[in-house]
Protein backbone atom coordinates (compact mmCIF):
# COMPACT_ATOMS: atom_id res chain seq x y z
CA UNK A 1 0.00 0.00 0.00
CA UNK A 2 1.31 3.23 -0.96
CA UNK A 3 0.91 6.69 0.73
CA UNK A 4 -1.22 8.08 -1.44
CA UNK A 5 -4.19 5.14 -0.97
CA UNK A 6 -3.08 5.43 2.97
CA UNK A 7 -3.98 9.50 2.68
CA UNK A 8 -7.23 8.44 0.90
CA UNK A 9 -8.34 6.15 3.27
CA UNK A 10 -7.37 8.08 6.23
CA UNK A 11 -9.47 11.38 4.53
CA UNK A 12 -12.41 8.64 3.63
CA UNK A 13 -12.36 7.52 8.02
CA UNK A 14 -12.36 11.36 9.22
CA UNK A 15 -15.36 11.29 6.80
CA UNK A 16 -17.14 8.34 8.83
CA UNK A 17 -15.99 9.44 12.13
CA UNK A 18 -18.00 12.83 11.33
CA UNK A 19 -21.16 11.34 10.16
CA UNK A 20 -20.97 9.42 13.35
CA UNK A 21 -20.40 12.31 15.46
CA UNK A 22 -23.19 14.10 14.06
CA UNK A 23 -25.56 11.48 14.83
CA UNK A 24 -24.05 11.08 18.54
CA UNK A 25 -24.44 14.73 18.14
CA UNK A 26 -27.87 15.15 16.83
CA UNK A 27 -28.27 18.62 16.07
CA UNK A 28 -24.49 19.68 15.58
CA UNK A 29 -22.92 19.83 11.87
CA UNK A 30 -19.76 19.90 11.09
CA UNK A 31 -18.24 23.35 8.89
CA UNK A 32 -15.70 22.00 6.54
CA UNK A 33 -12.60 23.56 5.68
CA UNK A 34 -10.17 22.65 2.84
CA UNK A 35 -6.90 24.45 3.44
CA UNK A 36 -3.42 24.29 0.90
CA UNK A 37 -0.40 24.11 2.32
CA UNK A 38 2.34 26.44 0.27
CA UNK A 39 5.08 24.03 0.79
CA UNK A 40 3.42 21.06 -0.44
CA UNK A 41 -0.02 18.88 0.48
CA UNK A 42 -2.83 20.50 2.59
CA UNK A 43 -5.87 19.22 4.43
CA UNK A 44 -9.56 19.28 5.57
CA UNK A 45 -10.81 20.81 8.90
CA UNK A 46 -13.91 19.50 10.20
CA UNK A 47 -15.33 21.75 13.41
CA UNK A 48 -18.84 21.38 14.97
CA UNK A 49 -19.65 24.30 17.29
CA UNK A 50 -22.05 24.65 19.97
CA UNK A 51 -24.03 21.10 18.80
CA UNK A 52 -26.11 19.40 21.42
CA UNK A 53 -23.31 16.87 23.34
CA UNK A 54 -20.25 19.18 21.46
CA UNK A 55 -19.64 22.25 22.87
CA UNK A 56 -16.55 22.35 20.16
CA UNK A 57 -15.31 19.07 18.29
CA UNK A 58 -12.47 19.28 15.66
CA UNK A 59 -11.94 16.05 13.33
CA UNK A 60 -9.01 17.02 10.81
CA UNK A 61 -7.21 15.23 7.94
CA UNK A 62 -4.23 16.19 6.61
CA UNK A 63 -1.33 15.15 4.04
CA UNK A 64 1.28 17.24 4.01
CA UNK A 65 5.07 16.71 2.41
CA UNK A 66 8.39 18.40 1.66
CA UNK A 67 11.53 18.84 1.97
CA UNK A 68 13.07 17.66 5.14
CA UNK A 69 14.43 20.33 7.65
CA UNK A 70 16.55 20.09 10.94
CA UNK A 71 14.37 20.63 13.52
CA UNK A 72 12.12 17.74 11.92
CA UNK A 73 15.05 15.73 12.21
CA UNK A 74 15.54 16.67 15.96
CA UNK A 75 11.65 16.52 17.00
CA UNK A 76 11.03 13.48 14.96
CA UNK A 77 13.92 11.79 15.92
CA UNK A 78 15.32 10.29 12.83
CA UNK A 79 19.46 10.93 11.15
CA UNK A 80 18.86 11.71 7.44
CA UNK A 81 16.37 11.93 4.47
CA UNK A 82 15.53 14.62 2.07
CA UNK A 83 11.38 14.37 1.43
CA UNK A 84 8.78 13.54 4.30
CA UNK A 85 5.52 12.93 3.52
CA UNK A 86 3.04 12.71 6.44
CA UNK A 87 -1.00 12.07 6.32
CA UNK A 88 -3.33 11.93 9.32
CA UNK A 89 -6.32 12.13 11.01
CA UNK A 90 -6.61 14.11 14.71
CA UNK A 91 -9.37 14.41 16.92
CA UNK A 92 -10.54 16.55 19.89
CA UNK A 93 -13.91 16.61 21.20
CA UNK A 94 -14.68 19.20 23.92
CA UNK A 95 -18.20 18.09 25.43
CA UNK A 96 -19.91 20.84 26.88
CA UNK A 97 -21.85 18.80 29.96
CA UNK A 98 -18.66 18.76 32.79
CA UNK A 99 -20.15 14.82 33.43
CA UNK A 100 -18.92 14.00 29.80
CA UNK A 101 -14.74 13.55 29.01
CA UNK A 102 -13.09 15.53 26.71
CA UNK A 103 -11.48 12.61 23.96
CA UNK A 104 -8.25 12.82 21.85
CA UNK A 105 -7.37 10.81 18.94
CA UNK A 106 -5.21 10.74 16.49
CA UNK A 107 -3.87 8.20 13.62
CA UNK A 108 -0.99 8.79 11.17
CA UNK A 109 1.55 8.02 8.47
CA UNK A 110 5.15 9.32 8.20
CA UNK A 111 7.03 8.58 5.42
CA UNK A 112 10.79 10.00 4.42
CA UNK A 113 12.14 9.09 0.45
CA UNK A 114 10.47 6.32 -0.33
CA UNK A 115 12.44 4.06 1.61
CA UNK A 116 11.57 4.42 5.83
CA UNK A 117 8.19 4.76 7.07
CA UNK A 118 6.02 4.33 10.29
CA UNK A 119 2.68 4.64 11.88
CA UNK A 120 1.84 6.41 15.07
CA UNK A 121 -1.63 7.60 17.12
CA UNK A 122 -3.30 6.44 19.99
CA UNK A 123 -6.54 7.53 21.93
CA UNK A 124 -6.58 9.05 25.20
CA UNK A 125 -9.80 10.23 27.65
CA UNK A 126 -9.50 13.87 30.17
CA UNK A 127 -12.84 13.35 31.91
CA UNK A 128 -13.98 16.44 33.71
CA UNK A 129 -14.84 13.98 37.06
CA UNK A 130 -13.14 10.33 36.71
CA UNK A 131 -15.63 7.44 36.86
CA UNK A 132 -13.61 4.00 37.45
CA UNK A 133 -16.39 1.96 35.81
CA UNK A 134 -16.21 3.98 32.70
CA UNK A 135 -12.37 3.96 33.06
CA UNK A 136 -11.88 0.57 33.12
CA UNK A 137 -14.73 0.40 30.13
CA UNK A 138 -12.70 2.44 27.83
CA UNK A 139 -9.43 0.67 28.51
CA UNK A 140 -11.01 -2.73 27.62
CA UNK A 141 -12.25 -1.44 24.53
CA UNK A 142 -8.61 -0.38 23.60
CA UNK A 143 -7.17 -3.22 24.50
CA UNK A 144 -9.87 -5.82 22.58
CA UNK A 145 -8.23 -4.11 19.40
CA UNK A 146 -4.89 -4.33 20.12
CA UNK A 147 -5.27 -7.70 21.06
CA UNK A 148 -6.30 -8.29 17.39
CA UNK A 149 -2.99 -7.54 16.29
CA UNK A 150 0.01 -8.24 19.04
CA UNK A 151 -0.99 -8.90 22.76
CA UNK A 152 2.58 -6.95 23.35
CA UNK A 153 1.07 -3.58 21.80
CA UNK A 154 -1.69 -2.91 24.63
CA UNK A 155 0.34 -2.85 28.11
CA UNK A 156 2.83 -1.47 25.75
CA UNK A 157 0.63 1.29 24.52
CA UNK A 158 -0.85 2.10 27.56
CA UNK A 159 2.12 3.01 29.23
CA UNK A 160 3.40 4.99 26.80
CA UNK A 161 -0.12 7.13 27.12
CA UNK A 162 0.36 7.51 30.79
CA UNK A 163 3.90 8.69 30.18
CA UNK A 164 2.94 11.09 27.43
CA UNK A 165 0.43 12.79 28.94
CA UNK A 166 1.33 13.85 31.86
CA UNK A 167 2.00 17.46 32.86
CA UNK A 168 5.48 18.05 35.34
CA UNK A 169 4.89 21.18 36.46
CA UNK A 170 0.98 20.23 37.95
CA UNK A 171 2.21 16.39 38.93
CA UNK A 172 -1.48 15.74 37.01
CA UNK A 173 -2.14 12.92 34.23
CA UNK A 174 -4.14 14.70 31.50
CA UNK A 175 -6.54 12.47 32.37
CA UNK A 176 -7.24 8.71 32.53
CA UNK A 177 -5.22 7.96 30.00
CA UNK A 178 -5.33 5.40 26.71
CA UNK A 179 -2.75 4.32 24.73
CA UNK A 180 -0.45 5.88 22.79
CA UNK A 181 2.25 4.55 20.10
CA UNK A 182 5.01 6.09 17.58
CA UNK A 183 7.90 5.24 15.15
CA UNK A 184 6.31 1.85 14.79
CA UNK A 185 6.76 -0.15 11.83
CA UNK A 186 7.15 -3.95 10.32
CA UNK A 187 11.20 -2.87 11.50
CA UNK A 188 10.24 -3.02 14.79
CA UNK A 189 7.28 -5.12 15.08
CA UNK A 190 5.53 -8.44 13.71
CA UNK A 191 2.63 -6.85 11.52
CA UNK A 192 2.98 -5.86 7.94
CA UNK A 193 2.62 -2.17 6.65
CA UNK A 194 -0.69 -2.95 5.62
CA UNK A 195 -1.37 -4.57 9.67
CA UNK A 196 -0.72 -1.00 10.90
CA UNK A 197 -3.45 0.53 8.40
CA UNK A 198 -5.71 -1.48 9.89
CA UNK A 199 -4.90 -1.36 13.18
CA UNK A 200 -5.10 2.58 12.83
CA UNK A 201 -8.63 2.21 10.85
CA UNK A 202 -9.86 -0.34 13.36
CA UNK A 203 -9.27 2.90 16.13
CA UNK A 204 -10.63 5.75 14.17
CA UNK A 205 -14.00 3.02 13.25
CA UNK A 206 -14.77 2.32 16.82
CA UNK A 207 -13.89 5.43 17.66
CA UNK A 208 -17.41 7.23 17.60
CA UNK A 209 -18.71 3.72 19.59
CA UNK A 210 -16.21 4.21 22.17
CA UNK A 211 -17.29 7.17 22.73
CA UNK A 212 -20.26 6.83 22.90
CA UNK A 213 -20.13 4.46 25.94
CA UNK A 214 -18.59 7.23 27.70
CA UNK A 215 -21.19 10.35 27.22
CA UNK A 216 -24.45 8.44 27.65
CA UNK A 217 -24.35 8.25 31.53
CA UNK A 218 -23.72 12.11 31.54
CA UNK A 219 -24.79 13.97 28.91
CA UNK A 220 -28.32 14.27 30.15
CA UNK A 221 -27.65 14.54 33.89
CA UNK A 222 -28.00 18.67 34.73
CA UNK A 223 -25.37 20.32 35.76
CA UNK A 224 -24.74 23.44 38.43
CA UNK A 225 -22.54 26.52 37.92
CA UNK A 226 -20.01 25.00 40.38
CA UNK A 227 -19.23 22.01 38.20
CA UNK A 228 -18.98 24.21 35.18
CA UNK A 229 -16.31 26.75 37.02
CA UNK A 230 -14.46 22.96 37.92
CA UNK A 231 -15.08 21.95 33.85
CA UNK A 232 -13.15 25.64 32.71
CA UNK A 233 -10.76 25.05 35.42
CA UNK A 234 -10.10 21.16 33.66
CA UNK A 235 -9.89 22.88 30.22
CA UNK A 236 -7.42 25.54 31.63
CA UNK A 237 -5.14 21.93 32.33
CA UNK A 238 -6.00 21.12 28.77
CA UNK A 239 -4.81 24.38 26.95
CA UNK A 240 -1.43 23.92 29.68
CA UNK A 241 -0.81 20.33 28.23
CA UNK A 242 -1.29 20.96 24.54
CA UNK A 243 0.68 24.43 24.39
CA UNK A 244 3.81 23.66 27.17
CA UNK A 245 3.49 19.73 26.65
CA UNK A 246 2.30 18.07 23.82
CA UNK A 247 5.10 17.42 20.99
CA UNK A 248 2.63 17.63 17.86
CA UNK A 249 1.34 20.96 18.99
CA UNK A 250 4.98 22.13 19.65
CA UNK A 251 6.26 21.31 16.51
CA UNK A 252 3.54 22.22 14.39
CA UNK A 253 3.35 25.71 15.47
CA UNK A 254 7.06 26.12 15.07
CA UNK A 255 7.45 24.23 11.67
CA UNK A 256 5.29 26.91 10.31
CA UNK A 257 1.90 24.52 10.57
CA UNK A 258 -1.56 25.72 9.59
CA UNK A 259 -2.08 27.65 13.32
CA UNK A 260 -5.86 27.50 12.67
CA UNK A 261 -5.95 22.99 12.74
CA UNK A 262 -3.35 23.07 15.26
CA UNK A 263 -5.15 24.65 17.59
CA UNK A 264 -8.51 23.43 16.83
CA UNK A 265 -7.68 21.05 20.27
CA UNK A 266 -8.23 23.98 21.92
CA UNK A 267 -11.26 23.89 24.40
CA UNK A 268 -14.16 26.83 23.54
CA UNK A 269 -13.16 28.76 27.11
CA UNK A 270 -10.86 28.43 29.69
CA UNK A 271 -10.38 29.34 33.08
CA UNK A 272 -7.10 29.83 35.67
CA UNK A 273 -8.06 30.89 39.32
CA UNK A 274 -5.13 31.37 41.35
CA UNK A 275 -3.68 28.40 43.97
CA UNK A 276 -7.10 26.66 43.45
CA UNK A 277 -7.66 23.26 45.32
CA UNK A 278 -11.47 21.36 46.05
CA UNK A 279 -12.54 21.18 49.18
CA UNK A 280 -11.40 17.94 50.63
CA UNK A 281 -13.62 14.75 49.89
CA UNK A 282 -15.63 16.73 47.15
CA UNK A 283 -15.83 15.08 43.82
CA UNK A 284 -13.24 17.51 42.51
CA UNK A 285 -11.14 16.17 44.63
CA UNK A 286 -11.80 12.97 44.35
CA UNK A 287 -10.87 13.31 40.53
CA UNK A 288 -7.47 15.01 41.32
CA UNK A 289 -6.44 11.26 42.97
CA UNK A 290 -6.75 9.51 39.78
CA UNK A 291 -5.01 12.06 37.78
CA UNK A 292 -1.71 10.73 39.57
CA UNK A 293 1.07 9.11 37.17
CA UNK A 294 1.58 5.36 37.93
CA UNK A 295 -1.48 4.69 40.01
CA UNK B 1 25.31 47.34 46.27
CA UNK B 2 25.18 43.47 47.19
CA UNK B 3 21.96 41.16 46.09
CA UNK B 4 20.32 40.85 49.28
CA UNK B 5 20.24 44.94 49.11
CA UNK B 6 18.94 44.73 45.80
CA UNK B 7 16.24 42.03 46.95
CA UNK B 8 15.34 43.90 49.72
CA UNK B 9 14.64 47.15 47.43
CA UNK B 10 12.47 44.39 45.27
CA UNK B 11 10.25 43.54 48.13
CA UNK B 12 9.63 47.03 49.16
CA UNK B 13 8.93 48.09 45.42
CA UNK B 14 6.04 44.99 45.47
CA UNK B 15 4.84 46.36 48.29
CA UNK B 16 4.61 50.03 46.97
CA UNK B 17 3.20 48.73 44.03
CA UNK B 18 0.28 47.07 45.27
CA UNK B 19 -0.59 49.79 47.88
CA UNK B 20 -0.46 51.80 44.51
CA UNK B 21 -2.72 49.43 42.42
CA UNK B 22 -4.99 49.04 45.77
CA UNK B 23 -5.83 52.53 45.15
CA UNK B 24 -6.63 52.82 41.83
CA UNK B 25 -8.90 49.57 42.05
CA UNK B 26 -11.26 51.25 44.53
CA UNK B 27 -12.48 47.76 46.23
CA UNK B 28 -9.68 45.32 45.53
CA UNK B 29 -7.32 43.91 47.41
CA UNK B 30 -3.89 42.03 47.51
CA UNK B 31 -3.65 38.65 49.34
CA UNK B 32 -0.45 37.93 49.77
CA UNK B 33 0.97 33.82 49.36
CA UNK B 34 4.66 33.64 51.36
CA UNK B 35 6.43 30.43 49.58
CA UNK B 36 9.43 28.85 50.29
CA UNK B 37 11.62 26.95 47.42
CA UNK B 38 13.14 23.41 48.27
CA UNK B 39 16.34 24.19 46.52
CA UNK B 40 16.90 27.59 47.94
CA UNK B 41 14.87 31.14 48.30
CA UNK B 42 11.39 31.58 48.14
CA UNK B 43 8.99 34.38 47.56
CA UNK B 44 6.00 36.47 48.13
CA UNK B 45 3.14 36.28 45.39
CA UNK B 46 0.45 38.88 46.12
CA UNK B 47 -3.29 38.35 43.99
CA UNK B 48 -5.85 40.57 43.42
CA UNK B 49 -9.18 38.54 42.25
CA UNK B 50 -12.62 40.18 41.38
CA UNK B 51 -11.70 44.15 42.06
CA UNK B 52 -13.68 47.10 40.46
CA UNK B 53 -10.91 47.73 38.27
CA UNK B 54 -8.81 44.39 38.14
CA UNK B 55 -10.60 40.62 37.75
CA UNK B 56 -7.08 39.27 37.83
CA UNK B 57 -3.82 40.81 39.27
CA UNK B 58 -0.96 39.25 40.18
CA UNK B 59 2.42 41.44 41.71
CA UNK B 60 5.10 38.25 42.50
CA UNK B 61 8.47 39.35 44.25
CA UNK B 62 11.23 36.28 44.63
CA UNK B 63 14.50 35.71 45.72
CA UNK B 64 16.11 32.23 44.64
CA UNK B 65 19.04 31.04 44.62
CA UNK B 66 20.81 27.78 44.06
CA UNK B 67 23.49 25.03 42.02
CA UNK B 68 23.63 26.31 38.12
CA UNK B 69 22.22 23.41 36.11
CA UNK B 70 22.95 22.75 32.32
CA UNK B 71 19.38 24.05 31.36
CA UNK B 72 19.98 27.48 32.93
CA UNK B 73 22.86 27.94 31.48
CA UNK B 74 21.23 27.03 27.74
CA UNK B 75 18.04 29.07 28.16
CA UNK B 76 19.94 32.27 29.81
CA UNK B 77 22.74 31.97 27.70
CA UNK B 78 25.74 32.22 29.66
CA UNK B 79 28.84 29.41 29.92
CA UNK B 80 30.17 28.64 33.41
CA UNK B 81 29.28 29.37 36.95
CA UNK B 82 28.41 27.52 40.07
CA UNK B 83 26.10 28.72 42.10
CA UNK B 84 23.19 31.33 40.92
CA UNK B 85 21.02 33.94 42.44
CA UNK B 86 18.31 35.70 40.68
CA UNK B 87 15.36 38.35 42.31
CA UNK B 88 12.90 39.82 40.76
CA UNK B 89 9.41 41.73 40.42
CA UNK B 90 6.74 40.73 38.07
CA UNK B 91 3.50 41.65 37.58
CA UNK B 92 0.64 40.80 35.26
CA UNK B 93 -2.96 43.14 35.54
CA UNK B 94 -5.80 41.41 33.44
CA UNK B 95 -8.77 44.27 34.17
CA UNK B 96 -12.72 43.34 33.47
CA UNK B 97 -13.38 46.04 31.41
CA UNK B 98 -12.41 45.52 27.46
CA UNK B 99 -11.66 49.32 27.17
CA UNK B 100 -8.83 48.65 29.92
CA UNK B 101 -5.50 47.51 28.74
CA UNK B 102 -3.64 44.48 30.26
CA UNK B 103 -0.02 45.28 31.34
CA UNK B 104 3.28 43.44 32.27
CA UNK B 105 5.96 44.65 33.90
CA UNK B 106 9.18 42.96 35.00
CA UNK B 107 12.52 43.92 36.79
CA UNK B 108 15.28 40.81 37.90
CA UNK B 109 18.76 41.20 39.10
CA UNK B 110 20.94 37.69 38.20
CA UNK B 111 24.24 36.98 39.40
CA UNK B 112 26.30 33.96 38.88
CA UNK B 113 28.65 32.90 41.77
CA UNK B 114 30.05 36.78 43.32
CA UNK B 115 31.57 37.63 40.03
CA UNK B 116 29.15 38.18 37.14
CA UNK B 117 26.01 39.96 37.41
CA UNK B 118 23.09 40.87 35.02
CA UNK B 119 20.16 43.32 34.76
CA UNK B 120 16.84 42.53 32.81
CA UNK B 121 13.41 43.97 32.66
CA UNK B 122 10.52 45.73 30.76
CA UNK B 123 7.21 46.97 30.24
CA UNK B 124 4.87 46.45 27.70
CA UNK B 125 0.78 47.06 27.16
CA UNK B 126 -1.59 44.72 25.44
CA UNK B 127 -4.92 46.89 24.65
CA UNK B 128 -7.91 44.58 23.59
CA UNK B 129 -9.13 47.65 21.49
CA UNK B 130 -5.81 49.28 20.73
CA UNK B 131 -6.37 53.61 20.75
CA UNK B 132 -3.08 55.31 18.81
CA UNK B 133 -3.13 58.66 20.98
CA UNK B 134 -2.80 56.10 24.58
CA UNK B 135 -0.05 54.07 22.61
CA UNK B 136 1.62 57.10 22.21
CA UNK B 137 1.30 58.38 25.64
CA UNK B 138 2.80 54.95 27.24
CA UNK B 139 6.02 54.86 25.33
CA UNK B 140 6.41 58.35 26.12
CA UNK B 141 6.49 57.55 29.66
CA UNK B 142 8.77 54.91 29.26
CA UNK B 143 11.23 57.00 26.95
CA UNK B 144 11.21 59.49 30.04
CA UNK B 145 12.43 57.30 32.34
CA UNK B 146 14.87 55.51 29.83
CA UNK B 147 16.04 58.73 28.95
CA UNK B 148 17.37 59.84 32.02
CA UNK B 149 19.73 56.73 32.41
CA UNK B 150 20.89 56.18 28.90
CA UNK B 151 19.69 57.78 25.25
CA UNK B 152 20.63 54.87 23.36
CA UNK B 153 18.44 52.92 25.96
CA UNK B 154 14.44 53.36 25.07
CA UNK B 155 14.81 53.42 21.07
CA UNK B 156 16.88 49.94 21.91
CA UNK B 157 14.77 48.29 24.60
CA UNK B 158 11.40 49.43 22.30
CA UNK B 159 13.02 47.36 19.02
CA UNK B 160 13.45 44.78 22.10
CA UNK B 161 10.23 44.21 23.07
CA UNK B 162 8.78 44.71 19.83
CA UNK B 163 10.59 41.21 18.96
CA UNK B 164 10.07 39.68 22.11
CA UNK B 165 6.37 40.26 22.63
CA UNK B 166 6.01 38.73 18.95
CA UNK B 167 3.72 35.44 18.15
CA UNK B 168 4.70 33.72 15.12
CA UNK B 169 2.67 31.25 14.89
CA UNK B 170 -0.31 34.22 14.63
CA UNK B 171 2.00 36.80 13.04
CA UNK B 172 0.90 39.33 15.38
CA UNK B 173 2.57 41.00 18.40
CA UNK B 174 1.51 40.47 21.87
CA UNK B 175 0.17 44.59 21.86
CA UNK B 176 1.53 47.29 21.33
CA UNK B 177 5.01 46.70 22.69
CA UNK B 178 6.93 48.93 25.52
CA UNK B 179 10.50 48.07 26.74
CA UNK B 180 12.38 45.81 27.35
CA UNK B 181 15.88 44.93 28.24
CA UNK B 182 18.18 41.87 29.54
CA UNK B 183 21.98 40.80 30.02
CA UNK B 184 22.34 44.32 30.94
CA UNK B 185 25.54 45.12 33.59
CA UNK B 186 28.41 48.14 33.15
CA UNK B 187 30.21 45.53 31.46
CA UNK B 188 28.40 46.52 28.21
CA UNK B 189 26.64 50.11 29.57
CA UNK B 190 27.75 53.34 31.13
CA UNK B 191 25.79 53.27 34.01
CA UNK B 192 27.08 51.50 37.25
CA UNK B 193 25.23 48.65 39.06
CA UNK B 194 22.99 51.27 41.40
CA UNK B 195 22.28 53.11 38.53
CA UNK B 196 20.68 50.21 36.98
CA UNK B 197 18.69 49.37 40.30
CA UNK B 198 17.84 52.63 40.06
CA UNK B 199 15.82 52.37 36.25
CA UNK B 200 14.38 49.37 37.82
CA UNK B 201 13.02 51.23 40.69
CA UNK B 202 12.17 53.97 38.81
CA UNK B 203 10.08 51.98 36.47
CA UNK B 204 8.77 50.11 39.25
CA UNK B 205 7.93 53.42 40.93
CA UNK B 206 5.94 54.97 37.52
CA UNK B 207 4.18 51.86 36.76
CA UNK B 208 0.92 52.41 38.87
CA UNK B 209 1.00 56.00 37.45
CA UNK B 210 1.79 54.89 33.61
CA UNK B 211 -1.22 52.19 33.91
CA UNK B 212 -3.54 55.09 36.08
CA UNK B 213 -3.01 56.88 32.63
CA UNK B 214 -4.11 53.73 30.47
CA UNK B 215 -7.44 52.96 32.37
CA UNK B 216 -8.87 56.21 33.00
CA UNK B 217 -10.10 56.63 29.78
CA UNK B 218 -12.10 53.18 29.49
CA UNK B 219 -12.42 51.79 32.78
CA UNK B 220 -15.81 53.01 33.59
CA UNK B 221 -17.09 53.09 29.89
CA UNK B 222 -20.44 50.78 29.22
CA UNK B 223 -19.45 47.31 27.22
CA UNK B 224 -21.37 44.65 24.99
CA UNK B 225 -21.18 41.18 25.02
CA UNK B 226 -19.46 41.19 21.55
CA UNK B 227 -16.53 43.10 23.34
CA UNK B 228 -16.82 41.02 26.57
CA UNK B 229 -16.17 38.25 24.10
CA UNK B 230 -13.38 39.99 21.83
CA UNK B 231 -11.63 40.42 24.88
CA UNK B 232 -11.77 37.21 25.74
CA UNK B 233 -9.85 36.34 22.02
CA UNK B 234 -7.12 38.42 23.13
CA UNK B 235 -7.33 36.44 26.38
CA UNK B 236 -6.52 33.51 24.48
CA UNK B 237 -3.68 35.18 22.61
CA UNK B 238 -2.49 36.06 25.67
CA UNK B 239 -2.41 32.52 26.91
CA UNK B 240 -0.71 31.20 24.02
CA UNK B 241 2.27 33.61 23.99
CA UNK B 242 2.46 32.90 27.75
CA UNK B 243 2.62 29.33 27.42
CA UNK B 244 4.30 28.79 23.64
CA UNK B 245 7.10 31.55 23.42
CA UNK B 246 7.42 33.19 26.51
CA UNK B 247 10.92 32.18 27.78
CA UNK B 248 10.61 32.63 31.52
CA UNK B 249 7.49 31.00 31.45
CA UNK B 250 8.63 27.71 29.75
CA UNK B 251 11.92 28.21 31.83
CA UNK B 252 10.57 28.20 35.19
CA UNK B 253 7.59 25.43 34.11
CA UNK B 254 10.61 23.52 32.84
CA UNK B 255 12.92 24.26 35.33
CA UNK B 256 10.56 23.23 38.70
CA UNK B 257 9.73 26.93 39.33
CA UNK B 258 6.30 27.56 41.96
CA UNK B 259 3.75 26.40 38.74
CA UNK B 260 1.24 29.08 40.31
CA UNK B 261 3.28 32.30 40.73
CA UNK B 262 4.70 31.59 36.77
CA UNK B 263 0.90 30.89 35.55
CA UNK B 264 -0.29 33.95 37.67
CA UNK B 265 0.24 35.59 34.34
CA UNK B 266 -2.73 33.64 32.77
CA UNK B 267 -6.17 35.42 32.94
CA UNK B 268 -8.87 34.56 34.43
CA UNK B 269 -10.86 32.92 31.74
CA UNK B 270 -9.73 32.64 27.72
CA UNK B 271 -11.37 32.08 24.57
CA UNK B 272 -10.77 30.17 21.37
CA UNK B 273 -13.07 30.01 18.25
CA UNK B 274 -11.78 28.35 15.21
CA UNK B 275 -10.85 30.74 12.13
CA UNK B 276 -12.49 33.94 14.05
CA UNK B 277 -12.00 36.84 11.86
CA UNK B 278 -13.45 40.18 12.80
CA UNK B 279 -15.32 41.56 10.57
CA UNK B 280 -14.08 44.06 8.05
CA UNK B 281 -13.55 47.86 9.31
CA UNK B 282 -15.07 46.71 12.63
CA UNK B 283 -12.97 48.17 15.46
CA UNK B 284 -11.60 44.71 16.10
CA UNK B 285 -10.08 44.57 12.73
CA UNK B 286 -8.58 47.87 13.19
CA UNK B 287 -7.16 46.85 16.55
CA UNK B 288 -5.43 44.10 14.52
CA UNK B 289 -3.17 46.36 12.03
CA UNK B 290 -2.09 47.89 14.90
CA UNK B 291 -0.59 44.41 16.01
CA UNK B 292 1.56 43.80 13.18
CA UNK B 293 5.43 43.71 13.64
CA UNK B 294 7.50 46.82 12.56
CA UNK B 295 4.60 49.11 11.18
Amino acid sequence: MNKSQIAIKFKALQQRICEGLEKLDGIGIFQSDEWKRFEGGGGRTNILQNGDLLEKGGVAFSEVYGKVSEEMKNQLNFKQGNEFYATGVSIVLHPKNPHVPIIHMNVRYFQIDEDVYWFGGGIDLTPHYVIPAQTEMFHERLKTICDKFNLDFYPKFKQQADDYFYIPHRNETRGIGGIFYDHMSSNNSSLTKEDFVKLALQLGDNFVSIYSEQVILGRNLPFSQQEIAWRNLRRGRYVEFNLVNDRGTKFGLHSGGRTESILMSLPPNANWEYNFSPKENSKEFETLTYLKKNI
